[in-house]
């Protein structure tokens, strides 16, 4: 490399790290906000983070970032680099761009709609009422519209919006493997409902003393090899994770007295998107490359670690013992296989935060099919609330009585966050084609899992996955890691398989 | 006011809510590295720190803030301005031109020699080897030495550091105080040791469970008016309180199992900092003037809560049996007078942090003395041991018998914190001063302690003192509660009163 341009390309990394400065500090200050920041300070507080985040976007669309983007394109230079620098200029090249179509004075006023949106969809949501939520979605999905049109799309409206959560991902992908998924799920849900041999989950919901099911938590934590010196537990409303930088990994969870596994699922959960972003080569430290490479590859470590593993069998011969130590009358009637199909019970319900391992899916297709309609003009907003309650119908044989536990559950769209649900339902399918080539190259995977022994299981991982961060795009991992495209055979081939044997079908 | 002036005025109060939002940051961050940061994301978050350090600086002295300050400062300008104005541009214009005195590269060449300075020092502490941290020390010394010459000076080169703490405070005053309080406490600490009736401690070194502890402080903010929504405890190495923003102030303490007043009495300190920030005036919220005015001022609150009010023994009658009901085994044989006695044992010693009520302003002017005389031009750095110890000898009757329990005991010089000391001396002085004005206006100050009333002890602090945050000068606020300067008298008599009691002298 020529010596003006080893200089440029430390000036690019040192101007790059301290955008990534303001990134991790406003995680803190988020962290902070959801784990105890007192009430009386939060004004002030949303003064400073938006300070910072102004301060950030500034750095990130700034006239010093276009030079440094044009300089290291030149195809001289670039084929100087290496291949690191060669995705970070490509990455930071895609967000620029994305942030420099929309006029600023449009972003500021999409920014003030949202924060509105989200306030008042959190009372419409509390008083079931779409009609007073409706004028604000309206807007947000306008918005969302002009905004692709400045971004352009190739295929479908929503191709764009997608592809920010899941770099690659089109509506012809999902609408084939959700198509799939469909085909299959909808009528094993529906067998299990109609011949299945309901496990009982009386033995869950009793009173179970939160400092105890801490202290397991924290156990399986480390069990499950998550770093205490690059990371902490906290508690939360909601359960999250958060990667201030490699070093500085936190998860929260919360602690349902009424409900043993609840804390236990959400701090696995999270501890999967942990050891991701704990994980990630050293020599992507402090890039735009340090983080997991999509919503759907992060949620299928989450969903690998909480469901294929934290529900399986294996884990619950193993570690069901200890839990019963902790809680002796409350399991005193329970063992492992009565507790394993017990945290595994399926059942068609209205609220997708709620839903089991299987209806989950039908949850995510519904939101995407709405997702997909908007976007491609053949659904209005009005219209929402009906198209809703019919999918419902449709793939879970239930119906919302309204709108509160309908259409107006979930608070994504009230900040604009069209084409995230799909990664869940992703996550799910990744995840089972992972475990799949996991189980290929290191074998017995249950037997491990039984043993507790879950470190050739996370090195693997990191091996394959999460080394990686953001160097390869999620398409590129799962080719490399699978040899094959995503494809969704695996996840109903382990749902049927384990459905099957719960309910005894 | 004119329409322009206005316009320019909000202008620069946004600018100045930017570099509090940096402020906020970075007390949150600090807040966060000292109650549980993973220790793995250390160095990347120090990079953080440095980054927006660097930002908040550049914004104080950037030209744009000059502007403002030649703007303002133009007489006809400046007489239309409120007193709040006003205040902010005098201060803001002494910030800038101090940063502004000192070339950028020999600012960042001293902050990296205190860095390292540090390090050596905490080195230099466990080995016992000055000889170790002389270079360093010298360095730092010659580094302040420097600045004071670009700083400028009146009087005494001295009084150019004790300004940046107790804006105001000089040579000459503090040769004035310090000398009466030598005059009268060394000989009663002599006459303690030598004729007093020693209370008996043995009964505070025992084991006290944590929990209950903490039980104790939490119970204990509440009732001297800690306003829960606008903070929280939290504990760390060495407590400390933080005030992010008035709805934010934090505090943190630390539990000894073999200690049971060691916590309470940081709680109580810290507490006395905190309510200080907590009850700024909200005019002032968002400008630099919303903060303590001065070390001394934020001493006197922390020493007047922590020592006046909490180790009094109205208090104990008070509280005593509460705290019994938490250790009954332990404190069976103790009654309220004996524990106020025991809580209150004074003893020359050679550790500051470690040292009683009284003898703890000795430690203070000793270390005044020396500080004088290094900048003074009569003492050379590699004379400190021996000045040190001939000083505690005759002050204290005591000589360290090495460095560590001596001259390197301390954090403060090794950050070139010169100047500093002197505060927790004047805390105590302001403290007792107030106290005297609080009992001629409010009476049986003693009964509402009795009675556990603090409220009309914390209302009056917040009329008198908290709420004007830094709009007057230390010597304007003791001037208007007191009706007098600054008088040691008022801290002598109080200790001669409360000592000679308790020894029976």
């Amino acid at each position: 490399m020529s010596e003006p341009l080893e200089a440029k390309r430390q000036e690019f990394r040192i101007y790059l790290r301290k955008i990534r400065s303001y990134e991790e500090a406003l995680g803190v200050l988020y962290w902070d906000l959801r784990t105890g920041a007192p009430k009386k300070g939060a004004d002030m507080r949303s003064e400073v983070i938006g300070s910072l985040s102004g301060e950030m976007f500034r750095l990130s669309v700034a006239p010093q970032m276009e030079e440094f983007l044009n300089y290291f394109e030149q195809s001289e230079i670039r084929e100087q680099l290496s291949e690191v620098d060669r995705v970070i200029v490509r990455e930071c090249r895609k967000e620029f761009d994305r942030s420099r179509k929309i006029p600023p004075e449009r972003y500021e006023e999409y920014v003030v709609l949202t924060s509105q949106a989200e306030t008042v969809w959190e009372e419409a949501k509390k008083k079931s009422d779409f009609a007073m939520f409706k004028p604000y979605l309206e807007k947000v999905v306008a918005f969302n519209r002009e905004f692709i049109g400045l971004w352009g799309y190739e295929g479908h409206p929503y191709n764009t919006l997608l592809d920010m959560y899941e770099p690659g991902m089109t509506v012809d992908k999902l609408d084939r493997v959700f198509g799939e998924l469909r085909e299959k799920l909808v009528p094993l849900s529906a067998a299990i409902r109609e011949r299945g041999d309901a496990p009982d989950t009386s033995m869950l919901r009793q009173t179970f003393d939160k400092d105890r099911q801490k202290q397991f938590s924290l156990m399986m934590l480390g069990q499950l090899g998550y770093d205490f010196d690059a990371g902490r537990l906290d508690e939360s409303v909601h359960p999250f994770a958060t990667g201030l930088n490699p070093g500085d990994v936190r998860i929260t969870t919360r602690y349902l007295e009424n409900d043993v596994v609840s804390a236990l699922f959400g701090t696995i959960h999270e501890c999967g998107h942990a050891l991701y972003e704990q994980n990630i080569s050293t020599d992507l430290y402090g890039t735009p490359l340090c983080t997991g490479t999509s919503m759907g590859i992060h949620e299928s470590q989450s969903r690998f670690w909480e469901n294929m593993i934290g529900r399986s069998r294996p884990f619950w011969q193993r570690y069901f013992p200890d839990l019963k130590k902790l809680y002796p009358e409350q399991l005193a009637n329970a063992d492992a296989e009565s507790f394993y199909r017990a945290i595994n019970v399926t059942k068609p319900s209205l609220i997708r935060i709620e839903a089991d391992e299987l209806t989950y899916n039908l949850h995510i297709m519904i939101r995407y099919e709405l997702e997909k309609a908007l976007f491609g003009g053949e659904l209005a907003v009005e219209d929402l609330p009906r198209a809703w309650n019919a999918k419902y119908a449709e793939y879970l044989g239930i119906e919302p009585s309204n709108d509160g536990e309908g259409v107006l559950q979930d608070v994504h769209w009230s900040s604009g966050g069209f084409g995230y649900f799909p990664s869940y339902a992703l996550g799910n399918m990744y995840a089972a084609q992972f475990m799949q080539a996991m189980r290929r190259e290191l074998g017995d995977i249950d037997a491990l899992v039984g043993e507790g022994r879950f470190a050739p299981i996370k090195d693997w991982l990191v091996d394959k996955i999460y080394r990686y961060g953001k160097l390869q795009t999620p398409g590129e991992i799962v080719s490399r890691v699978t040899g094959e495209e995503l494809n969704p055979s695996y996840l109903i081939a382990y749902l049927e398989e384990k459905y099957r044997d719960i309910y005894k079908l």
